[in-house]
This record gives C-alpha cells, structure tokens and sequence, in this order.
C-alpha cells in the first residue's frame, strides 16, 4: 500500500528481518487520524503505513516468542544514543517509526519490529480491543506529563477516535471531563464513558478551565483550547496537524498559560487498563475490512461521524 | 498622552485619588515595547500610557510614606477573588494595569497606585537603575516558572530591551546563555554581560537547546523558538506580539515541547538584585528626554538599534 495521497494495494514481499526483529503477522490493525494525515502529505511520507496493531510472532531469534499474540511500541530507537540512555528511546533523533518514517508500517500481511518493543497481549483480551492499546498509550501520555487531581475539572475538545480514549483516560484518573464535540452520537459514546459532553458552542465559556486537552485534530483547535484555558492553566496538544496553526499569543503569555505537546506513550498501564476491563473501548469500532479493501477502509475513516475503522489481517 | 497610533502631549490634571492608593509624583519612567505595541492598537489602548517608573509618594493615608522613593508593581487587584486569595493579584480577572488596562499610566507629572503595589527604592539605587525593576521582575519571572540548573545552556532569541535583562538574569542564575541577536552593537552588550552573544544566523542550530527564551517581541521568534527547541525541551514566550502568530504545531506535539507564556514577575529579587549590584544595567540607556518630548521619545525608543529610552517627571 502506497501514501502520497493514493491508497494502492501492493504484492506484499515477506522483509527481510534485522537482527533482534521479529517477523510479525498481522491479525488486525486500527486507521488513525495520523494515517490520514500521512495520506494528505504529512511528513512527505510514502510506503506502508499503520501503526496500530495486534499480530503473531512468526519468526524471530528467540524461541519463547514464537506463536505469542502481540502489540508493540512503534518508535524504533537507536537504544546508543544519550535518549536512549535515559529511557526516552521515543525521543531517539536516529529512531524510525512503524508506519510513518523510514519502517514500514502494519497495513500488510507480514512486518517486522524489534523484539524489544513487543508486548505480549493476555489471552483473555481479545484483538478488537487489543488493537487499541497505541493509541490508549497515546492517551496515557497525558497522566505522564500534567498532574490530574481526582475530581479536578477539564475540557477535552474534540470527540473523535483519539477524544474519546483520552475521556475514558481522565475520567478513569478521577477527572470531571467536559467534551465538547460537533457529533450527537459521539458526545453519547463519551457520556456512557463518564464524561459531561456537549455540543461545541457558537461561544466556548472563557478561560473556565485550569487544564484543557486538544484532541480535535483541527487547525482551529488551539486557539479554541487557548480560550478556554484559565490564567495559569495547562492545555495539551494531543493532535498532530498538518496545517500551518495561526494563534494569537497574547493570551499565552497575559495569561502565562503552559502549552504541552503530547505524542506516544507508555504501552504498560494502557494494556492493563484494557486487560482489566477499567476501559472499555467497546463501541469505538465503526467498520472492519479486509487488508485487501484497504483503499475502501481508509475512505470510510475519513468520513465524517466514523470512529474506528479496522483492517484485519 | 493619548495612544491608538498617536502619541500626544496633553494637560495634565491632578487626578482623584481612591481609598487605599497613593498620589504619586514622576520621577523617571521607561518606554517599554509594550508602550510601542499599545501605540499600535494592541489591547484597542486610549490613554496615558508608561509602567516602568519611579517616583515620589505625594500624597497618602499612611504619613510614613510621604516623600518617599518608589517603585510600583502595576496590576491593580481586586484583593477579594479567589486568584487574590492564592496571592495571584497579577491574574486577578478584574484587575486594572497601569498603564495598560483601565489604570492611567505612568507618563504623567501625577498618577495613583494602590499603596499596597509600592516598594521603597534604597537610598543607594539611583533612579536610572530603579526604573528597571518592573522589566527586570518580568525577566526573573522565568526563575519562577522553569526550574535553570546552574551551568544548563540555553537559548535567548532576540538582543532587545527585554532579553538584554533576561539574559542577565539567566547568567546570574548561573545558566550558560547563549543569545541570537541582530544588531552587533546589543549582542557586545550581552557579551559583557556574562551571555555568548551571536548574530542570527540563517540556519539556527535545531533542537540544540532544552530551554529557548524568546524575547524578540517579533511574530516569527516563536517558531524560531520551536525550531530552536530540544524535544521534551521548554520554549519560555517572553514578548507580547500584536499579531497573529503562524505555527506548525506539528513539532511541538512530535517533540513533546513545552510552551510557557511569561507575563509580569516578583518585584523584590528585582529590586535586591539592583540593589546589590548583581545585576549591572547600565549601558542599557540609549536617550532621556522630558515628559514634554514624548511624541519624540517614543519615536526614538521605536528606532532600529535603541535600548531604554527614559522620560523625566
């Protein structure tokens, strides 16, 4: 499968495997709004993308992997370099990444990736929830960077794939989650979920809130966050947007707001969140599709009101 | 004096003085680019500008008081509101700011300040020193937001007014400071100053710095900033812009960056570190002129290469 604003289906060659890789056989796969944005020209990609998955080690040097249903970290590090050193092997300058620079991605029959960044996935999680675990990493990555007081009040703004593990993340850190989302039936899924969600205003109330997430994956949605943001207050870039941003600062800096980019995160809590059912991602998945039908699936992911759209292996 | 574009000279009148305030008599005051941004439509400004000052206690509730030397903090709180409560009258919603919001300035014979916004200037700290205590809090601000490990190297975007009290600061702080200016005449200032001082180049180094200060009070230094900015690194928004800023959010969320606006600082370390002698400013006066002369000052401080530019009650 090709990028560049084209989704081609491709012959897959089985890759050459490095070493400490293991070859990977896919079983399912999630479209991210990343992959759309990768298809649109983000990062000039170009090759196989998808980075979230679930798959069956094939092949690898150690025995003991063989067989074992997987998830795993898509940033691929150097594990030399002084990121490396301090465990920030996800900020590695020389790291490639599963599906969006230099490593070919998940959206075929066989990939590889280092052993090092497999988790194994317990039996009783089944791959419809496990393929979510990157993602739920991602929305992790919030509890790592911003302290959440129990019962602190935040808005979260947007209410797509991404907005609603980010809810389910907060509300289960013990936050009142306001969402505000242009969607009926999202805002829904995201009230079952614990969260206060309402229809976006003509007029967001105005520095109402000491944190606030922009999971809308829209260029508008900084300076919406910034509005909403309280002097002091925190606001967390949880989308990467391929669009120039326009933002007036005066505000950040009147206000000395503190704004975070927020990217990947850690595979251990999220996979245990899932495991034990604390989150339920159930409800999230709009649509399946064979890998072969991958072009039909990414425009299905790219149509308004879809959550997550799956490809299996 | 009236701003929105214009800089007039108008007839001064002994103003009211409200319950709690002091009548103020000017010494000296300084043009800061806020003063200049304000000229330019920023806050939709109407008014007698000028918050850096000194000046004598005229008249006041409190005897002890009168006669005396002063500096002035210029956010006017409520002192009842839940931010006044936590000690943060700088964020009060409902506050005035001298010269700013609602608060006559500073570039007048006569204004008020509430007596609780006053700091006796030390009989040794001539008015020519004194006047920088208000830029110099905002400059220590940064101690206050982000933790400057001694010998931590960073970043300081610009050569101005501002990031000339920055930078001095940060190398008293004990940072390696490394300053990207313009103008050859500045950066010798910095150099003298403690700070490596180099001329911008074309190509600034990426992601070589873990802090970036961005003190050029110009639209483009944020995403110099950014660019300048090692990931998980803090880029310090130390300038108001009267623009709209263009952004490609992309890296800040990719490099997980973290963005602090950095407003109005602690006039005590301030003041002690002029007093002291810590902090040298001199050099930093390029002209005076007399109140009268203010049309003529502003445009002088508005000139390429200009540091301080000072008016005399």
């Amino acid at each position: 499968m090709l990028g560049s604003g084209r989704v081609r289906v491709v012959d897959a060659r089985r890759p050459r495997v490095p070493r400490g890789h293991a070859l990977l056989r896919l079983r399912v796969a999630g479209i991210c709004s990343t992959d759309l944005e990768l298809q649109r020209g983000y990062y000039g990609f170009s090759g196989v993308p998808g980075h979230e998955f679930v798959a069956d080690v094939v092949a690898c040097a150690d025995p003991s992997w063989i067989g074992r249903r997987v998830v795993g970290e898509i940033n691929v590090a150097c594990r030399r370099c002084a990121w490396c050193r301090r465990g920030l092997g996800r900020h590695c300058p020389r790291r490639s990444v599963l599906g969006i620079v230099r490593q070919p991605g998940a959206f075929q029959q066989c990939f590889t990736l280092p052993l090092c960044n497999l988790h194994r996935v317990p039996d009783a999680l089944t791959d419809e929830r496990a393929v979510f675990v990157e993602p739920l990493a991602a929305a992790c990555e919030i509890l790592e960077q911003v302290r959440v007081e129990r019962a602190a009040r935040m808005a979260l703004l947007g209410d797509g794939r991404l907005a609603q593990l980010v809810a389910r993340v907060l509300v289960h850190a013990g936050a009142e989650v306001v969402m505000y989302g242009r969607h009926a039936a999202k805002l829904a899924l995201a009230r079952r979920a614990g969260a206060t969600a309402r229809q976006l205003p003509k007029r967001l109330p105005a520095k109402a809130f000491a944190l606030v997430v922009d999971a809308t994956g829209s260029a508008r949605g900084l300076a919406q966050a910034v509005a909403l943001c309280a002097p002091r207050g925190t606001v967390v870039l949880k989308s990467t947007v391929h669009d120039r941003v326009e933002l007036d600062t005066a505000p950040v800096v009147v206000d000395e707001l503190t704004l975070i980019g927020s990217r990947c995160g850690p595979f251990a809590p999220a996979l245990r969140l899932l495991a034990s059912g604390a989150i339920d991602v159930d409800g999230l998945v709009t649509e399946s599709f064979a890998l072969r039908d991958a072009p039909r699936a990414f425009a299905r992911a790219a149509e308004r009101g879809v959550l997550k759209v799956l490809l299996r292996g």
